[in-house]
């Protein structure tokens, strides 16, 4: 057990780390050359233009105002500086309630931390316990702030359980409140929108097929009959998989000819050769540019045949369509209601975005979802609990014995004494490393696989996945020291009143463990993250191998997103951390109000600076956050239990068993009180909204508005490129069709107080509106 | 343990007793004075009229016709004629649907038995196990043909693991098919019948209270803005409740009138004398009929003044609404819909039929409503479980001491040697089947309790809570043998791998106790559900004490309803029993058959002649009884892990896991695919009916047919009694605003081929108009 020196130390060590990732960041940050990797937000949303316009050379690239330095750390308050509805029409709804779990966690932990360290620690301190259990050993003090202290049977316990019901009324009160503001954003969001396509759109799945008619035909019929009165019109949804295969397969040659050209102008002496076969390293070798322009050609001839079919082979339209209504009000009930006998045809569900569609999955029948769903549940079941099972069996390959055997040819390499310890010290965590680096990807091609229609409601389904395999893997993982599947063993083979006390008289021994991990997890990590190493590299490589113009250099930013499936799980972790050690071992508490203090300011930071967010589901995640926050308070409920139940206290388990009961009440309650704001639409906002356009604008025709709304990228590209002066993408200009870049904000001729503000040192990066 | 012999007796005992309810039916029913008995439905729908205007004296009361005895089991092919269409017209689809159980029973059970007699019955009984095992006992011949007989280890195990798999798989066709006939039965009811308030109506609760506007301001304003096409009327709910308790008052009141008045009809020397207190047992003597008279006066006073009250005091009028929309489709769209931003404010939903509204709970508002679930949650289940304390302290207080102790004057009584073996032989025992009789009563008041607003709903919920007892207490009860206390002790106390264990082993033990349980119990018990003994003395009671006109002995009649509450788990147990028994005792199986054979003849005489169903809710109950089916299987499938894992054939597990985990998905899919049919009502129906009748009555206005459809009862009531001309009343008569009385069937001069047909022994219950 470590002493609260130890965790001193270690807490310095971090904290330094921490301020080391921040100082390189203030450094970085400053320099021109880094500024499309540290605001590449402002960039994309047109309000800051590159920095070699103005200055000497030298300033284009390092920045000399020294008195930028000494104020290396103002980021963070001008992170905190932009308010919540400024921040809400700069990055999103979705962004803005992100950070609203940050401040939950600051909102639930600080005042539980305030309570536990005023009550719990005087009570565990002033007891002899642990000093008369342990006089030969030293004595943790940590442990002699923890419940640990604590005699068996003492009414001091009482105490805990009193505080357990605090804790959990205070985090009722919070997650509450937080549900009602949330929804009530959403709402808000929703309504005080701009017109959006997706306000008067539903997706329509599982068109029953028709032999007289085509899907097409079939669906207006349908909608012409079941809603006369508000029905507008329709897209059909195409399958045109291998059209944008194609079209990327030409994007990727593009940039290769992009690229010899600009190493064939810099050295025109030198024509770029290149090799046709297997990555360029065997077969013919022919001239680079002309074999790309020659390729693209054919691939461009490919594509056009390829359009052509889908718009007219009928096996390519899928039984899907988006249809559109002629008031909010229609697409509403629409969306809430079945349309037909049979349940599983004409689905009907609100269109997501178009931005937001995940278009290779619309066309799954609904046996085959059913079928599919249960394939998954039966694959993740087996992923958490037997994924160390192949592990361990590459492990066992990539150990020396096991390369030697499979790969005899390595053998006079592998003797090498410092290669042979390289792979026996390092390869079989490597191997684990990368499994646990592959797992979001891993869950989200489950996802895939599962049929959802958005890429937020994907991002979803993989974050709750993620969240288990954690809560499994890493919490149960270190509390009860043991893989998955011996756990489950242990839990199979214990009875029930058995496991909490197994969890609960663990828990307490692995507090310093976790003190530890949210320090270099949570302190560093998160610190880590505003140096955005990855992007950086990328982009100064990218810079140096490609750019020639101005849209090259758009293109090498890579601003990233927020990641809901990856952070939100890890974010979740740290409330769980926090609820169970609450009442147990409260010294957990302030590294925790660390932890959410420096991610909130972080991710504020780049939320407002980097990331671009790819969809908007405003704000359409947030039961799944309430949900797991109510999972964490059962689960340190439970512990409690078991815990006392060891400690002889077993009168308190009625006691903490209504609390869970109670729980689970709150969470239903919560549930059917504020869910449906985030499913359905009422029909009194849809009039409303409804109602003030038709004052505001009698002589609307939305038909040219919706026409082309969700039509597939690959066409939409393709009529941006071919047809600008086409009707549709006239239309598109004028009422922002696909907001991604806010072109709303161009012709605004002031930038936002803040936007201007928040890079006071580079004089030159006053927002120009660099396109017309 | 019971031999084939001893069963074969015990059958036969109840065969005896079974053909013994039969033949005293047989006999009972010819007889003319039993026919408002055992034929009320005809009676109550006009289609029969009391045998007393034709005939001799005594052919009124015996049936003298010796050939009418002759044939005395003809009912049972007669109730099996009468096809399902004309079924449904006659009964309700409630009532055919529910006899569809019991055809489920039959077809899902005799296959299997089939299957199980030729397959594993030869299986088991060709080993020796039992004999070698158990020389100096008797061997039964029950459990040599059951899994019991089986050695351990034995390859033959495997025999039994294909058979659940078969027996699984045919269950899930069984039920599938039915889902989906019931579904379409349903729909084809719902689209087929006539126009009914309930297709255009919705019941609104939880109208935010407004300080400018009445409730019925608000509501109208609210839907006219938000339903501008569709909306029609709507209907403000009133508490009248005080209202009714009067009314009903005044009709007990009215009855003694009618008592006394006859009494002195009768025997008119003699004035009739009551005393006003205590039960007629005390207080003031005085002249019964003024008594009467003056009460029902002073009575009819108050009932006019709370009419009044009610009527003008906006204190009366609850925050709820039955809104009435112009078309069907209004109506579906209204109920499928969320309406405001806040999801507990303006809650709609499907208007129950009129004489389905349970009135008093229409205005519980949201947070109560889930306050009350807590509590009721909490209460059922130390109910469930804790059920027996108090019984026990009360059967401790019936005991001799403890009656001795609570009423020492007593004591002289109790001394009595007969008497104090009564207390001491029966109470106890009484006490418990007091318990187990009111139970369905105590449920449905949890129910009431809980807030539902529809009677069909407050029986599904009691009919789920009576499930989930007797599985708790009759199944698990008699297989573990303890009380349910003791019971969910174990199960705590027990890992859970241990629990299918417990109950698998127990399993096959209590084979003959639940083949003696079916015969006593379902096949006794079920004829003597036809002699309807109690109805029986009742009527004859009444009709001796109090019947003077032909519409007394109306009222007289007492047809009964199915009962869904207490019928259903009831059915239930058989097909757990089925399930659970199949594959470790498949001599049970037959017993089952034989129940759910007679059940069904027993059932559908019951439906055509007697039970007079109170409500139409179109088989909304079908997703109940589909569910709990799938808990019986899964219940089966637990069991036979538990079992064979005893039998160290381990290996086997993950294949009945694996079974286990197909099951639920099973069941997700059929909720998905065919729950909606139960719930929701898709548009297109809607639209079609819609259309259909804009055809056929293009003129028609439907204002005045939905104006006073969803008036309390106590209103309408008194509208009948008192101004019969009025238009409400009239519109009524035309358009079958409550068909209780299917009035249109009057109408038809030819009654139906089988209605005439059920009773031809009687030649005097040929159909007359008796009401013009």
């Amino acid at each position: 057990m470590a002493t609260l020196g130890d965790i001193g130390v270690a807490a310095g060590i971090n904290l330094l780390s921490a301020f080391v990732f921040f100082l390189a960041f203030a450094i970085l940050r400053l320099q021109p050359f880094n500024d499309r990797v540290y605001f590449p937000k402002w960039y994309l949303k047109g309000l800051r233009s590159s920095p070699s316009r103005s200055g000497a050379f030298v300033r284009k690239f390092v920045n000399l105002d020294f008195r930028s330095y000494l104020r290396f750390l103002n980021w963070m308050p001008e992170a905190l500086k932009m308010p919540e509805p400024e921040l809400i029409e700069h990055a999103g709804l979705d962004s803005a309630v992100y950070l609203r779990i940050y401040l939950i966690g600051l909102k639930i932990f600080v005042p539980i931390a305030f309570l536990a360290w005023a009550v719990l620690v005087p009570v565990n301190y002033t007891n002899k316990t642990l000093e008369l259990q342990l006089k030969n050993v030293t004595s943790s003090n940590i442990d002699k702030l923890s419940i640990s202290n604590i005699p068996v049977r003492s009414d001091r316990l009482w105490t805990h359980i009193v505080m357990a019901y605090a804790f959990t009324f205070w985090t009722f009160y919070v997650l509450l409140k937080e549900y009602e503001t949330v929804a009530a954003m959403r709402l808000q969001f929703l309504a005080s929108e701009k017109r959006r396509p997706d306000q008067f759109t539903v997706l329509v799945r599982n068109v029953p097929p028709d032999p007289d008619e085509s899907v097409s035909e079939s669906v207006e019929h349908f909608f012409l009959v079941n809603h006369p009165d508000t029905y507008l019109t329709h897209q059909v949804v195409c399958n045109a998989n291998k059209l944008a295969k194609l079209v990327k397969k030409r994007k990727s040659k593009q940039n290769w000819l992009d690229y010899y050209q600009l190493k064939y102008s810099r050295n025109s002496a030198k024509r770029p050769f290149m090799k046709t076969g297997f990555l360029g390293l065997r077969g013919e070798k022919v001239d680079a540019i002309d074999h790309h322009i020659s390729e693209i050609e054919k691939l461009s001839k490919e594509i056009a045949e390829e359009r052509e079919r889908v718009k007219k082979d009928p096996r390519c339209i899928m039984p899907a369509a988006f249809v559109s209504f002629k008031s909010r009000w229609g697409a509403a009930v629409c969306a809430q209601t079945q349309q037909s006998r049979n349940p599983t045809l004409w689905l009907t569900e609100w269109a997501s975005e178009p931005r937001d569609v995940f278009w290779q999955n619309l066309a799954i029948p609904y046996v085959s979802l059913a079928v599919r769903r249960l394939i998954m549940a039966v694959a993740f079941f087996f992923l958490t609990f037997f994924f160390m099972i192949p592990i361990a069996s590459v492990q066992a390959l990539a150990s020396i014995e096991g390369l030697e055997k499979a790969a005899p040819f390595l053998r006079p390499l592998i003797e090498i004494k410092f290669i042979k310890s390289v792979i026996q010290g390092f390869l079989p965590g490597i191997v684990l490393k990368l499994f646990l680096i592959f797992l979001p990807t891993i869950l989200m091609i489950m996802s895939k696989f599962e049929g959802f229609t958005s890429i937020s409601s994907l991002e979803r389904r993989s974050a709750t996945r993620y969240y288990l395999f954690n809560l499994v893997n890493v919490f149960l993982g270190s509390v009860i020291a043991g893989s998955a599947l011996e756990q489950l063993n242990t839990f199979i083979k214990q009875s029930a009143n058995e496991i909490p006390k197994t969890i609960g008289v663990a828990v307490p021994m692995r507090a310093t463990f976790f003190i530890t991990y949210i320090m270099v997890d949570g302190w560093a990590g998160i610190a880590a993250e505003i140096l955005m190493l990855k992007p950086l590299i990328i982009y100064h490589l990218k810079n140096f191998l490609l750019v020639k113009t101005e849209k090259d250099r758009e293109e090498a930013m890579d601003p990233g997103s927020l990641g809901f499936n990856t952070g939100e799980p890890r974010i979740q972790l740290y409330f769980l951390l926090g609820m169970v050690y609450a009442t147990i071992t409260p010294v957990l508490l302030p590294f925790i109000i660390v932890f959410f203090g420096l991610a909130y300011v972080v991710f504020r930071h780049q939320i407002i600076n980097v990331y671009n967010q790819e969809y908007e589901s405003a704000a359409a995640f947030w039961p799944d956050v309430h949900g797991r926050i109510i999972i964490a308070l059962l689960i340190s409920q439970i512990a409690l239990i078991g815990l006392l139940s060891t400690m002889h206290a077993a009168q308190s388990t009625p006691f903490l068993i209504a609390l869970a009961v109670l729980t689970i009440w709150f969470h239903r309650f919560c549930k059917a009180r504020y869910e449906p704001a985030f499913v359905r639409y009422p029909l009194q906002e849809a009039m409303m909204k409804d109602t003030l356009e038709r004052a505001r604008e009698p002589n609307l025709n939305l038909k040219p508005y919706l026409h082309n709304a969700y039509v597939h990228p690959v066409f939409k590209e393709e009529d941006d490129d071919d047809t600008d002066d086409d009707f549709m993408f006239k239309s598109e200009n004028e009422s922002v069709l696909v907001p991604t870049k806010r072109q709303s904000r161009r012709n605004t001729p002031v930038p936002s107080r803040i936007s201007g503000a928040s890079s006071p040192s580079l004089p030159e990066a006053v927002p120009e509106h660099s396109e017309p």
